[in-house]
């Protein structure tokens, strides 16, 4: 029986709570026999400040490396506003991406049928709505130099930030992004702003030349970041796969993410190149952020945690038969009218954190 | 009476049809006697492009300053897509902005009751819906420098882009979007990624800083971008002034716009600081763009265009009374059934983008 060796960072706000809700789900599992979990525990953004001093520790981030893989509940909560820019808890969220080199961050915005009441958009606009956001997750503004305020002569400031993009770069998400269309409907949309920046240019240019080299079997279409936001609104179900970087990929994944009626129950992805004989380096964590009003009150819903374990049996594992039985699980759950109180509608009973988890790890 | 001077800048695809569309309410705005207004016609965008080479002559330059104001069809489509970066369509819209100053972008993004239906989100979501979005236009991402591509000792390109802002930016506009809060509602909502980039922490601060010496009748909420425009789907009614940067308030106006479910209707002011004993520098153009697959086919609804002109009304001539009149008749036609397609649901008979602009004007 193959043995995994998992990093769980549960963070801030409700992340320890949807994280034990991982820990339930791992118990559930190894008893199917399917493969065996090892797990290790550490600290991430506020909660690592709080120990440390800063958001990621230099032994979290060796142990990150070593691990088979990362779960992640959420970073950050109006503690720690006021800590310097450099220290604060997002900080340790961005050095995990970018040291382990998370390049492709799939996001995907499904519309649970049960669920469709609770859009703000019209059923018919979202019934079925199942899309799969690829962002760019270590380029772009996030990380370019220079990144700076500077105090100017008179005593005000100018701030900089720099958004760099390089065909590389662009190639190996457009890669991502198209052999997932692949096993898909066939379509990309890739979303850029090259009638304002040079890095649309460069974008639009490169998905252009690795789709006509590679992927004319898939259709591809261009469309400007802000006509994008619209359309998600308009008419979500238009899109399949959408590639975008990592700017426009934070605001529209949750523009996409909003329409599904379910931000409680997104999981997401971030994974590293294929390494040859191994593992991708790979971490998962929900959409959701740490939600320090609700926090400690049991009433977070854990599905997007738990669902971010099935992508990753799916994606670092290979075991894609027990991440189809933990995303049944789900449905099932949910079908049986089994509510968190984000998702409770109509007056539905709803249930605390703990038993929703537990609620999964029996079906 | 006064005498105002309008350079029209019809552009490209609906845009002369739209424009078409001012002039007959010109028309019977000087039949009221409320004013004179002499026009003046010239090419921008595409149309410049085919007969100058060049997105915006240096004379059209020239009528642009010397104008009282300036009215705006749309620029740019499919046909100019191979020309370079430099002389784009967009390209002469956007020297417009920066080289006259236009630091002010103000968006309505309002729901109009016999429209509702047509917003994709749930009646009770939008019905009322009325919010301002100050975009800063001059600035940040779209004019920072290095904007360049670089081509690699391997052959690869380097993409550069560079958002900068400066504390005399982020003030000035910050003025504008409490004063409108003032008039309005009282709440000013700011939006930046002040958890990633340098530009957004600079322009917490700053917003802070003018909101606590010159504001603090009204109410400042800050939120992150992308939390933004999650908001902005789930609840937008949370909303009443929006101030955001250049690029945010590109994605951030344009899902606010679709909201509403009229596109078609809604109009923009691009404002220049005020200037001692004279008007303040404007342009005025609808938000929608140049929809080049309806171009010329009598279909395109010249409201946002008709409304631009209300909003030049009001804001460079002050010229309040005839505002109010100009929209009174917009809502009055839409009330009594009148529809373009983009607006006619449930079966109702759609007319022409001449005949709405006339039964504008008759109103
Ligand atoms: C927490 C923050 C740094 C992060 C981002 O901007 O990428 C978050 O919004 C996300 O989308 O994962
Ligand atoms: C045409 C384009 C340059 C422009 C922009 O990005 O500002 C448009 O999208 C807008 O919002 O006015």
């Amino acid at each position: 029986m193959a043995s995994y060796n998992l990093l769980l960072l549960p963070g801030d706000g409700i992340g320890p709570e949807v994280m034990a809700g991982v820990e339930t789900v791992l118990a559930a599992l190894r008893e199917t026999g399917i493969a065996s979990f090892e797990t290790e525990t550490d600290l991430v953004g506020g909660a690592a400040i709080d120990r440390h001093g800063k958001p990621l520790a230099d032994e979290t981030l060796a142990r990150a490396r070593s691990a088979d893989a990362i779960l992640l509940g959420a970073v950050g909560g109006p503690k720690w506003n006021g800590v310097a820019y450099e220290i604060r808890p997002e900080a340790g969220l961005l050095r995990l991406r970018k040291d382990l080199g998370l390049f492709a961050n799939l996001r995907p915005a499904i519309c649970y049928p049960a669920l469709a009441d609770a859009s703000a958009l019209k059923r018919e606009l979202v019934e079925g709505l199942d899309i799969m956001i690829v962002r760019e997750l270590t380029g772009g503004v996030y990380f370019g130099e220079p990144k700076e305020i500077t105090v100017l002569d008179d005593g005000t400031k100018r701030a900089v930030d720099t958004q760099v993009y390089t065909t590389g770069e662009i190639e190996r998400i457009a890669h991502v992004a198209f052999d997932l269309a692949r096993k898909r409907s066939g379509r990309v949309a890739s979303a850029e702003k090259h009638n304002v920046m040079k890095s649309g240019v460069l974008w639009k240019e490169v998905v252009t030349a690795v789709h006509a080299q590679h992927y004319s079997d898939v259709a591809l279409e261009h469309v400007l970041a802000d006509n994008c936001a619209m359309q998600l609104v308009r008419r979500p179900k238009q899109f399949d796969v959408l590639v975008t970087d990592n700017l426009f990929g934070d605001v529209l994944s949750d523009v996409a993410a909003m329409l599904t009626g379910s931000l409680g129950m997104l999981p997401s992805a971030s994974l590293g190149a294929a390494e040859e004989g191994g593992l991708r380096r790979a971490l998962y964590e929900p959409v959701h952020g740490s939600a320090p009003d609700i926090a400690g009150a049991d009433k977070a819903n854990p599905i997007a945690m738990i669902g971010s374990l099935a992508m990753c049996l799916r994606y670092s594992f290979g075991l894609g038969e027990a991440a189809d039985l933990l995303d049944g699980a789900i449905t099932d759950t949910l079908a049986a009218g089994t509510r968190t109180a984000d998702i409770a509608t109509g007056g539905a009973q709803a249930i605390g954190t703990k038993a929703m988890a537990e609620a999964i790890a029996a079906a």
